[in-house]
């Protein structure tokens, strides 16, 4: 059993007010959260027992849409327009790959992930072996998410995998999900929903990220992609949807209507010069919204803490009102919101029973002070700098700017360093 | 003498390549750049090498818009329009500050200053024997700037200012400076001119941050701001204006006639829904053009990383352009640009003779990894986790999280925690 003690709580169940209280774990689960009396410390026996000094524990960000092993193309093709980039920089470096790239690269991301407090990725990517062996090594959690383009053929690869990789680890499981509309021909598109009712299962794509992949559509099929999508009956068991940018109103009605979780990423958006997504609508009508760093080539960090101020930043703007989006809103979209977008109720707060996935803040920087309102705080201020230990499964994988995933992390920088320069020949 | 060696020098002269060289400082000034001969080592006495174990030395930032002080108001009445922040919360709380909350909140602020790279302030606020003291005891370079406001009589306080603290001490300087055109009667405007044109000297003034302020002088004067000011005599010996957001064609060419700087505060006019200024504009009609955080009570964090990228990514989102306002001009901003719109041509690169005010940034962190291009790194993904060494005027101030500014920390925190709390009562 592992203690948390001498510290704030902020457990996310219902709000988010910090209190004084321990969490105890125990294996991967927390086993206990509240003020103990000395009857019970007197019969606990703990392997180690963490002071707090103060600082804050809360449920571990969840990052609901990232391409990991894209760090290799960070800073690489900047400052270009989404379709020029994805199609003449980003396609033609990722046709390259093999499996040894997608392995380190992805352990390069696992640690930025950790550093920032995150402890579980729903990443669209290839190579899955070797991905999921990063993964897995590493002692992240991680929701693979099937990435298929092309004809309807792909979607055999795509069953198998969902086949092979869900119930191949605790850590790992598996969505059904296929890359966009504007890469898949309309019989992939079919496949896949037969798919959803053979397994009922939800669906995962990138949706309606840019004005023109919209328009593309409605060119094509006469209606936007959620239209499109529900219409084939690929939502008919719920499914997610990454970026989430040109929605109408009908199109958010659609997402409410099948239980499509909305996962948005705005440092991606404002960078590629998307747009920026209509989150307190998706909100207010109670659609569940998630947030993720999309990949670090077009971020081009992996850090939550800029992913929260500038959702709610975003939003202020785009409103022109400064009360939009308040912090305790964000603060649930980037845990709460995000596990259960990804499928992981179990990770979604800190309660008895829950999955032990958590991270520590230090409030003993000087962006925390004075402590008028913590959970503001950490959304309008909070940084890297404040994430003290990152827990995931019961495991201690980040504390004190020191990882512990099995591999030595300067191994891990030299190897993506001569990886990524390999690839540019 | 002070020696940095085995790292990258990106001295921002001409442009942002990093090259490997070494940089020398004795006393507050840098007094070698380059690789030197084995001769010149030898006859070199060094109090201190540091070993940059490939890291990158850079110009520091500086902060060219804050009211360092307004950390007391951090998290405290977020999620409100400008106007009713401003005169509503901001206002009367001020109004309670004594000396002592000034001098203790303007320390919090530096340490955070410090933390993100930054050694100097353009600090515009009151209670300035305080706020004086404060900066010089840390070690801290800051620009102190007018802030009157109300009545002409008002500007006898600005001209005593001026002439106690320029010369008081080799880190501050103070400019000629009002609060605005919305809290300043004409009387007022008409005599910080006379001082202009006395002391031959630059004017400072928050300008255009929002619509309703631009519309509000319109009504009044039947110009914009910068056309009021520049008509009467204000700009005259050119200034900085602070946020610069509804800024027309003509008021650009009008800070271009008159040698005005813009100053920047992308965080702080996206969280108070003020609007996303024409920084693209500034820069091709070659105004000069620096950043800023402004006061921790709009922000609420003061990092230049936050700043940095949301000056590009806002640019992308306004213009719909996703190269706009590419990484080289938004670090010369940072740098550069600040510094001369601080009136610190000392401050503002690597060079011999310049003022030792530097960052290192410690590259060994994922979110520097692979390095593609290391400028774009630092823009589009730098995180002040990179900041390992912060030196002002020769004296290292900030290293590896630990601060050198004659005052513990956690002093600093507890006084602030008790002040802000009385402030509230």
């Amino acid at each position: 059993m592992i203690r948390f003690k001498n510290g704030l709580v902020m457990d996310m169940k219902e709000s988010c007010a910090p209190e004084k209280k321990e969490v105890w774990t125990d294996g991967d689960r927390i086993i206990f959260v509240g003020v103990p009396t000395d009857e019970q410390l007197k019969s606990a026996v703990f392997e180690r027992e963490i002071d707090l000094n103060g600082g804050l524990l809360m449920p571990s960000f969840k990052n609901a849409h990232t391409h990991s092993a894209m760090t290799f193309l960070r800073s690489y093709a900047d400052d270009l327009p989404l379709q020029s980039w994805l199609f003449d920089q980003v396609f033609p470096m990722e046709a390259k790959l093999k499996g040894e790239d997608i392995y380190w690269f992805t352990k390069l991301a696992i640690l930025e992930y950790l550093s920032s407090g995150m402890t579980a990725s729903f990443d669209m990517y290839f190579e899955l072996d070797d991905y999921f062996k990063a993964n897995v090594e590493s002692g992240f959690r991680t929701v693979m998410c099937g990435a298929v383009s092309g004809s309807a053929d792909n979607a055999k690869r795509l069953e198998e995998n969902y086949l092979k990789f869900n119930g191949a680890d605790p850590l790992v499981s598996f969505r059904l999900g296929f890359h966009a509309e504007y890469t898949a021909e309309r019989g992939l598109l079919e496949a896949v929903a037969d798919l959803a009712r053979k397994y009922k299962a939800p669906v995962c794509t990138h949706i309606s990220e840019t004005r023109s992949e919209v328009q593309g559509c409605i060119d094509k099929y006469g209606m936007t992609p959620p239209a499109l999508f529900s219409s084939l009956g690929i939502f008919d068991y719920g499914g997610t949807g990454f970026h989430c940018v040109h929605f109408s109103d009908e199109d958010i009605e659609l997402f409410k209507a099948h239980g499509v979780s909305a996962v948005t990423c705005p440092a991606s958006n404002a960078k590629l010069a998307s747009g920026i997504a209509p989150l307190t609508k998706f909100i207010d009508r109670g659609v569940t919204l998630g947030v993720g760093t999309d990949g670090a080539a077009s971020n081009n960090c992996l850090d939550m803490f800029r992913e929260m101020f500038l959702m709610t930043a975003l939003q202020k703007i785009k409103l022109e009102d400064a009360s939009a989006l308040p912090a305790d809103k964000v603060l649930t979209a980037a845990t709460k919101g995000s596990a259960l977008a990804m499928g992981l109720p179990d990770c979604d707060c800190i309660a008895e029973g829950k999955q032990a996935d958590l991270v520590v803040l230090d409030l003993d920087k000087p962006n925390m002070r004075p402590f008028n309102n913590i959970p503001k705080n950490i959304v309008y201020s909070g940084s890297k700098q404040n994430v003290k230990l990152t827990m995931c499964a019961g495991r201690v994988l980040y504390e004190d700017g020191k990882y512990f995933i099995g591999e030595d992390v300067s191994r891990i920088y030299a190897r993506c360093e001569e990886l990524a320069e390999a690839l540019k020949h």
